[in-house]
């Protein structure tokens, strides 16, 4: 199986694999000389996992020579089916750090356990307000303006490949939430996710104290028709609504002594909202035909889960933006051990080679 | 205010106060030809910081020698308002650490969210659903079998000095928990407490990621007629109640891919129970008259929030044991800054008089 086999090097698939995959193609392209129909511009984005925090102002500066009919983005992985996928959005983002107050210095336990309060216990409670057992969201409102999917994306995703077993087995889970819906199902609502908690110490390091203070980071998965400032604000108005003040900076003791609870919130970044583009226009059913013909059936969804931030190709330029990925979902990109399956480094030449000369 | 003057070190208060106090009354006795009427006995525990690992040994290898009247023990610190205080016991204490399980690794928050189970979301419920919004511990049973204070011990309590609104100042607090109840007297029933909680990472570095796993440090502090194995057990059955499926150690794959929810129990150590001597025998009226008569009115309570192992005196030995602390309770113990108020070794050094040469 060398096909099979894979180049283990850093960034080997994310986001080398395309770089290369792109110039092979064009070289072979050249040395077969087989023509290209369209005028093709080639975006290199060196900021990407940084946030990219000058392409806006880069898009902004170089809109008319930005401009295109469409924008093929090929970041991102193929289906976990191993067949090649075309997403036509990416999720936004949106993320908050929570923070609640005890004393104003870690107690003994046994002097004031039962009579002061304890902001890991206050914390818990709060974030266990914010979703069911089932992993909806019970944020007021949370689900509200979502941009509905159209007849062609609900296609889509019906006709996706059942991967929901084998990923529930690769990972070891005993259950999945989401009331029974599929994984590429859920990834078109919004999702309220807890990145880490942390209170005092646990594990070796605990000792016998009432915390003073306990912190959780959220991010928000964002869909179509919500924008990061109504999700951070609808979190807002729930922890409001559970009986806290809200500070946007450490309370003084004032302000601690005259409120019986208080949560600092606060945004790390802006996020950035969804972006979708219509399976249905004229140049998405092109780009869906080509890489058919290159590679057989195509699974196309209408979002990836993760976050790219496409809208600043849309916003800037104007274009529509079709994610055409090529490395394998079992990439450990940024992790050790990331790699490149070979098989997608050849596919991924074939269907880049199809799209320059077809299109 | 030279006696308000404070001597900075290293266990200034904390336990050589009170060895000071003990050897200097001695010689004071000693040099006015003062005689004791008892045959006192002095035991010396350096391991005490340690939990004491050897002492109970000690004790059953000693027992005729150790046997007393009264043990009378000086650790601990005098009341918030400054006033001498007797306390006829202590809490005793059970520890637990709970682990739950998401994803063999931590996932993308993106292309998993919505669908992986987040453990620190879990956890959050979990220890939420074991105390209400008022401290009140929800646990079935949690509260079964207190033995119930004497008509002595309750009038104790109330006639104690009212100190809440200073210590709630001083320490920041804009509400305490407790239906109303005074911090004197919710020490005298079980606590349960988050020690810490932790779960992937929150600030600076946290990630985009659906944590692995999620852990809770818990210590409850145990009262009269409620053992640490019956209190463990108690949270366990809450646990299992909540739809979990208990372990003591880390589960294997096919443990989690069977069970939909799954935590990690493990204590840390026995724990051990309280201890409380009746303020109504001989004995303790004894104390308290000489004391009174060297420091005038006494706060005298029947137990302290804290935790000492003095369930190893009365197990082993048979004694009563009454605690006579010297030490000022703003003392920074364990920690920086720690300091001994001149006034309370003063102080301390009369008491230790007064007790060893009146009983």
């Amino acid at each position: 199986m060398i096909r099979d086999r894979r180049i283990y090097a850093r960034s080997a698939s994310d986001d080398k694999a395309p770089i290369i995959a792109l110039v092979t193609a064009l070289d072979a392209l050249h040395a077969s000389k087989i023509p290209l129909n369209a005028n093709i511009k080639f975006v290199l984005e060196g900021e990407e996992e940084a946030e990219s925090p000058h392409f806006s102002q880069i898009l902004a500066a170089n809109k008319e020579l930005l401009r295109a009919e469409v924008w093929l983005i090929c970041d991102g992985p193929v289906h976990q089916s191993r067949r090649q996928q075309i997403l036509f959005g990416a999720r936004g983002i949106a993320r908050l750090d929570i923070t609640v107050y005890g004393a104003k210095r870690e107690l003994h336990s046994g002097h004031y356990g039962n009579w002061a309060p304890n902001p890991a216990m206050m914390l818990a409670r709060l974030v266990a307000s914010m979703q069911d057992n089932d992993g909806r969201v019970l944020v007021d409102h949370f689900y509200d303006g979502i941009e509905p999917l159209s007849e062609t994306e609900k296609r889509a995703i019906a006709e996706a490949p059942e991967i929901d077993s084998e990923v529930k087995r690769e990972l070891w889970l005993g259950r999945t939430e989401g009331a029974g819906k599929s994984l590429v199902e859920l990834l078109n609502y919004p999702s309220l996710n807890i990145r880490g908690i942390s209170s005092a110490r646990s594990g070796d390091q605990a000792s016998n104290v009432i915390p003073s203070t306990a912190t959780a980071a959220i991010d928000m998965r964002l869909v179509k028709g919500i924008s990061p400032d109504q999700a951070r604000s609808r979190v807002v108005d729930h922890i409001r609504k559970q009986g806290y003040f809200i500070v946007d900076h450490d309370p003084d003791p004032d302000t601690l002594m005259s409120h019986t609870r208080i949560a600092k919130v606060a945004s790390r970044d802006a996020g950035y909202p969804a972006e979708r583009t219509s399976m249905d226009l004229p140049i998405s059913r092109e780009v869906l035909r080509i890489a058919e013909s290159a590679r057989g059936p195509i699974v196309r969804l209408p979002t990836m889960g993760g976050s790219v931030g496409l809208y600043m190709i849309s916003q800037s330029v104007g274009s529509p933006t079709i994610m055409v990925p090529i490395a394998n979902h079992d990439n450990n990109q940024h992790s050790f051990d990331e790699n490149l399956r070979l098989e997608n480094l050849w596919d991924g030449i074939e269907l880049m080679a199809a799209l320059l000369a077809g299109l």
